[in-house]
């Protein structure tokens, strides 16, 4: 779960790869994705076009790559003390997180650039959220609570979240997000989905 | 739950539409996507690249509209005699398409053509799906069997299945699909959450 497909070079590479992030960040939130052209975000970031068609390929790939970094979760899931408040918890800024404009922009970039060959590779908006809901799984069960599976809570909390919000169903209310935190946990305790089985 | 963002004009327009998709799912089927453009598909449909232009603004519109039309259900779903049985049957299909090379392609290019606005309208998609799993349920409904909301077979059912194929987690299997089936069956049978409470 520790290895991403985005390329994470260092040195001049890196710093190529930073400037032109933050250049295409800086246009999107300026002018908007429909305005935002490859020679204005090398302008912006003091390359060469070429460097980046050759880097990213086209526009799709690049916004999907920020995309993915603007994902990418800045620090460990907040702590309530309890299993169920922390996936609670979680959810609850999950939701927020992918319903807001930016958030479905994000999705729909990264699922518009993934290649049909390349649908069978984890993509990393999902191991983001693994790995989030690992480490509450795994903070549950320092404690010494029953504590329900990743792949579990990626099908009954995850998977309805974002598929909600992608096809334009209603957004997944408190109380739904309430029920499956609560089956999870339940089903943890009760039978052999616990991960801890 | 009848009326699809898809146009269905008549007359000229419609044989228009008729062609310009014939020709899309042809050139699509022999050229693949990367290489079919706008010109090609006029040249093929016996219409100017500026109709093609001027009704569905660009390619991944019209992939998008093409891909739309291609998901929509021909029959209603088949009837085993029970509600778990048809939605076992449907279940599996679905699957099937989803996670096959066309459906990944066609998902993919309807998300993509989606503008984050219009993300907050019902996708034809799931309509597709809610419209299949509406008709299961009224027909278990009728035969006086206890049935479950359509609400919760997209979460429980649709959702995950899209997610996996979606983000490349493992295929849902013959057995995840008998589970959730079965526990939407099951909350069906024993609380509020039956269609007929």
């Amino acid at each position: 779960m520790s290895t991403f497909p985005v390329p994470r070079p260092g040195g001049r590479s890196a710093r190529v790869q930073a400037a032109v992030h933050q250049a295409t960040r800086q246009l999107l939130d300026e002018q908007g994705r429909a305005a935002v052209t490859v020679p204005m975000i090398a302008a912006r970031a003091g390359v060469t076009p070429s460097t980046i068609y050759r880097r990213w390929g086209d526009l799709a790939e690049l916004f999907a790559d920020v995309a993915v970094e603007r994902l990418r979760p800045e620090s460990d899931p907040p702590d309530t003390g309890t299993v169920q408040g922390d996936l609670l918890a979680w959810a609850d800024q999950f939701r927020d997180e992918m319903s807001s404009e930016l958030g479905r922009a994000m999705v729909r970039d990264v699922v518009s650039a993934r290649s049909v060959e390349a649908m069978g590779e984890l993509c990393p908006c999902a191991q983001f959220a693994m790995c989030q809901l690992g480490a509450i799984v795994a903070r549950g069960r320092a404690r010494g609570q029953q504590v329900p599976k990743v792949e579990m809570l990626m099908d009954r909390v995850v998977a309805p979240i974002v598929y909600r919000m992608m096809f334009g169903l209603p957004m997944a209310s408190q109380q739904n997000l309430r029920d499956w935190v609560e089956a999870c946990c339940d089903a943890a305790a009760t039978s052999k989905s616990a991960a801890g089985a």
